[in-house]
C-alpha cells in the first residue's frame, strides 16, 4: 500500500498547493451555494466492499466534499474568529498522522510528554506569560487540549476539586457551588459549567457600554453568595470576548477573586495570541493572580485546529482531579513521580501526539514570523476601521487587533444587512448582540489578506447597506 | 512558503513510507530506552526568533523525537488496545489538515457536516447496529468524537438531561443522581462520572470469574436506589472490557435499564468493530436497547488517533443537553431546523472536518479490507492463545477476539513477569486486574505484525517467566 501512498501523497500536496492559490488569488467563493442534502446525496446509500484506489477518493474529495465547504483559510473569510493556518501546520499534521503513536502517558511516548512540555513552556515565554505557568518554573504547567471550551471545563473541574477540598471526586457537586461569567463569555463557558453539573452560571453584569466584566458587581455577587451559604468556585473572565473583542479588567477581577479564594480562568482564546507583540503585551495584565489560562493556537497563531493551550499555576488541583490510575495505567515511570502524564490534564485518556504541530509552527515561522502576522492582520482591521468611521450611516462599535465591530443605521437596518451578507457567498462576516443590540464584526486572520481584500469587502458590505 | 512545503512534504512522505517498511521489518525497537528528560534536554529554552526551513525541522523530527517514541504500529506492540493506523487514514489527515476548514455548524461547512453523517451510516449498516442509531432512520444519528472517553462524557451528559427533565440544565446535579458501572469499566467512566458532577459511580459486581456486569446486581441497586429516593440515570456496560475484552450482558441489562428508564451507554472501544464480521455480530446483542453506544474507529479499523463514533438513538435529549446557541451562533440553516449541527452534540465548539479520515479508510480498505484486518487479528490471538494453553506454568485467563490474557504461577510470579516485560523494550504488554488479582495481556493491531511475531513475542515472554 506504500506505493499508492506516496503517488497519492504527492497528489495530495499538489492539490492543495493549487488549492492555497486558488484561495489567495479569489479564484474561488468563500461559501458555497448549497442546499442541504447536496453533498449527501451524492455519496453512495453505504460503503463500497471492495478497496478502492486513494487516488479515486483525493478526486472524489475535490469533485463532491470542495464544493460543499465554506473556506476559512480565504481572505474574504471575516467570521467568528480566524482558524488559521500555515503549511508548517499541515505538514506536522501528516507527520504526526504518520507516526501514529498515542500520548496519553510519559510512558507510552517519552518524547511526545516532553516535547509537549518544552513548547508549552516555550510558548509561554513567547507570550510572557507568568513563570506561575511553566513546568519548568515550579507548581505550573501547560497542556494542549483540543479546544477553548475543553480547557475551561477542565479548569471548572480543578477549581471544583480545589473548592471542595477534594470532596468531589467522591461526593460529586451539589447545589451550593457556583460559577461566574459575564453574558459576553463565549457560549463554551455556559456550557462547561452545566457539563460539570453546576446549572446555569451566574451572570454577572458589565460595565456598560465596554462588554468587560464589572467588578464591583463580582465582588458584590460573591459576598452575597457567601452569605448566602453557597461555595464561590470558579470565575471565567474573558480576554477577548466574541462579540466584541472586550477585555475583562483582569488586575480588579483577579483581586476579588484571590480575596475570595475563588479560581479565575481565563480564556484568551483569540486575543492571548497578541501578546506575542511587545505592543499588546497589556493583555497579560493581571494574568499573575490567575489560577489558569487558555489561548487557542488554531485560531490566531496560524496552527490549524485543533490546538488549544491551557496553563494553570497549580498544577496540583488540576491533576488530582483529572487523575485515574487503574492497573493497566500502571507503570514505573508514574509511580516515580518524574513525569508528566498528560492523560491527568485532560478529558479523553487516549490523545495523539499534539505537539508536534506547534513545534513546526513555532520553528518553522518564527517568532517573527507570527509577530509580523498579527501586525499585518491588525493593520488589516484598522484599515477597515478608519473607513467605518468616515461613512455616513455607518458606527464603529468596537475595534480590538484584528476585529471590527460595527452597525448601519437602526437595529433593523443592522439586522437586514445581517441578512443580505450572510445571503451573499462572497465573504463571511457574522452577527452578534452586546446588550440586546444587534452588531456585525469582520476579523482578520487568513494569511491571503491583503489590504485590497479590505478594500473589495467593504465595497460588497457598502453596496449591501444602500439595499438596507 | 508553498515551494517549501512541496518539497518538505515530499521528503516527510519517504521518511513515513521508510519508517513503516523499518517498523515492518523490526529495524527498530518497540520502545526506547528513554531517561526522564532526555528529550527535554535536547532542545533550546525558548522558541526561535527566526523561521527555519521545514527541511530542518523534519531532520531534527528524526533525530530528536523519533528515538523517544514508542511505536503504536510496531508489530511487537501488543499493550493496551491498539490504535492502528493506515496509509489512508494519514494521507486524509494531510487533506484534512490542509483544506482547513472548522465544521462547529452546517453553515461553517455544509459539505463537513453531511459528509459525517453519510459515513456514520455508512459504518452503523457495515457494523449491522439497529436501525434507531442512524440519521436517515429516524430519531437517531451518529457523530464522531475524539475519544471513547468524550464519547461516555456527553451520553451522561444526555442521560442527566433526560432524566432531570431537562432541569439539568438549568438547576445542575445534586445528590440524588446515579451512575453505574463495573469495577471493569474502562478509568474513562469513573472520570466521565465525576466530571459531570455525580462523583463516584456506583459500582456493580460482576458475576465471578467473568468480568462482566450482573444484571442481578444492577438490576437489585437500581431498585434499592429509588426506593431510596435517588434517581439512577445512566448505566455504562462494556462490550470488550480494557482488561479481559469481558462482555457485559447487553441483552439482560438492557432490560434491566428499560424497566427504570435509565439510559444505557455502551462502550465497545475496542471490541465494537469486531462486528464487522458477521461471526463476531454477537457483540451487537442487545444493542436495540441501548440508548447511545461508542466504537473507536482508532482503536481496530484502522483509521489513527482521535476518532470515536458515538451513535444514539435519543438524538433529542442529547443535542437538547448539548445546544447553545449565542448570537454569534445564529444562520438561517440552523433556524430553519432542515440541517445538523455538529457542535450540539459534542463538548467543544469548534472541530476539524472529522469524517474525510473515516471515509477515506472506510473506501480504501473496502469493508472486505477491514474485515480481512479483523480476522488477520483473530488469528493471531488464537495462535498464541493455543500455545500458552499448552505452556506448563502458564494460565490461560481469557482469549476473546485480539486480546490473550494470561498469568505466570503465582499471583508474585505474575507481577514480576510483568516487570520484567516492562522493562523489555522488544515488547509491550500491559498488566492489568481482574478481581483483585493480576495478568498479563497482549492484543494484536499492527498492521505489520505476523505469525513470525507471535512466535518471537511468545519467546520473548518464555524466556522472561523463567527468569521469574
Ligand atoms: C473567546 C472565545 N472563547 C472560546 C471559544 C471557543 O473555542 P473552541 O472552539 O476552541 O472551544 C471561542 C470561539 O470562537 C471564543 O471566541
Ligand atoms: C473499553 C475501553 N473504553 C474506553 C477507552 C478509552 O478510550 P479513549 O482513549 O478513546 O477515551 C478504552 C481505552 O483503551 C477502552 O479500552
Amino acid at each position: 500500500m506504500s506505493e499508492d501512498f506516496e503517488s497519492a501523497a504527492a497528489q495530495a500536496v499538489a492539490r492543495l498547493t493549487a488549492h492555497w492559490a486558488a484561495l489567495e488569488s479569489l479564484a474561488l467563493p468563500v461559501e458555497p451555494a448549497h442546499a442541504p442534502g447536496a453533498t449527501a446525496r451524492a455519496l453512495p446509500a453505504s460503503a463500497p466492499e471492495r478497496g478502492e484506489p486513494l487516488e479515486r477518493i483525493l478526486a472524489d474529495t475535490w469533485s463532491v466534499v470542495v464544493p460543499g465547504l465554506v473556506h476559512w483559510q480565504h481572505p474574504a473569510f471575516l467570521g467568528y474568529y480566524p482558524t488559521a493556518n500555515s503549511p508548517a501546520s499541515v505538514l506536522a499534521e501528516l507527520v504526526t498522522a504518520g507516526l501514529g503513536v498515542q500520548g496519553m502517558m510519559w510512558s507510552t511516548s517519552p518524547a511526545a510528554t516532553e516535547l509537549e512540555q518544552v513548547v508549552v513552556d516555550w510558548l509561554a515565554k513567547a507570550l510572557g506569560l507568568p513563570g506561575s505557568f511553566l513546568h519548568s518554573g515550579g507548581t505550573g504547567g501547560g497542556v494542549i487540549q483540543d479546544s477553548a471550551s475543553s480547557a475551561v471545563l477542565v479548569a471548572i473541574v480543578a477549581a471544583l476539586h480545589r473548592a471542595s477540598g477534594g470532596g468531589w471526586r467522591t461526593d460529586g457537586v451539589d447545589g451550593r457551588y457556583r460559577a461566574y461569567c459575564t453574558g459576553q463569555a463565549n457560549s463554551c463557558v455556559p456550557k462547561a459549567v452545566r457539563i460539570a453539573g453546576l446549572g446555569e452560571p451566574v451572570e454577572i453584569a458589565t460595565t456598560a457600554g465596554t462588554g468587560a466584566m464589572d467588578p464591583h458587581a463580582l465582588a458584590a455577587r460573591l459576598d452575597a453568595d457567601r452569605r448566602a451559604g453557597l461555595v464561590p468556585t470558579v470565575v471565567v473572565a474573558t480576554s477577548g470576548t466574541t462579540a466584541t473583542c472586550a477585555f475583562d479588567p483582569l488586575p480588579a477581577v483577579a483581586d476579588v477573586c484571590r480575596r475570595h479564594g475563588v479560581w479565575l480562568h481565563v480564556d484568551g482564546a483569540y486575543a492571548g495570541s497578541a501578546a506575542l507583540c511587545p505592543e499588546h503585551r497589556a493583555v497579560n495584565d493581571g494574568l499573575e493572580a490567575a489560577d489558569s489560562y487558555a489561548v487557542n493556537a488554531h485560531k490566531w497563531m496560524r496552527t490549524g485546529t485543533p490546538c488549544d493551550v491551557l496553563w494553570t499555576s497549580d498544577r496540583a488541583s488540576l491533576t488530582e482531579a483529572m487523575a485515574i490510575r487503574p492497573a493497566f495505567l500502571h507503570n514505573p515511570a508514574t509511580e516515580s513521580g518524574a513525569v508528566v502524564d498528560f492523560r491527568d490534564w485532560q478529558i479523553p485518556l487516549g490523545r495523539p501526539m499534539r505537539a508536534l504541530k506547534l513545534w513546526y509552527v513555532l520553528r518553522a515561522h518564527g517568532l517573527e514570523g507570527l509577530r509580523a502576522a498579527v501586525r499585518h492582520d491588525v493593520g488589516l482591521a484598522g484599515r477597515l476601521a478608519r473607513t467605518i468611521d468616515r461613512e455616513p450611516g455607518f458606527h464603529l462599535v468596537a475595534h480590538e487587533l484584528g476585529l471590527v465591530a460595527f452597525r448601519y443605521g437602526t437595529d433593523g437596518q443592522t439586522r437586514a444587512l445581517a441578512a443580505r451578507l450572510a445571503a451573499d457567498t462572497g465573504l463571511v462576516c457574522t452577527p452578534a448582540e452586546v446588550e440586546g443590540r444587534p452588531l456585525l464584526r469582520a476579523v482578520f486572520g487568513s494569511p491571503y489578506a491583503t489590504e485590497a481584500t479590505v478594500d473589495q469587502v467593504w465595497a460588497a458590505i457598502r453596496r449591501h447597506a444602500q439595499a438596507c
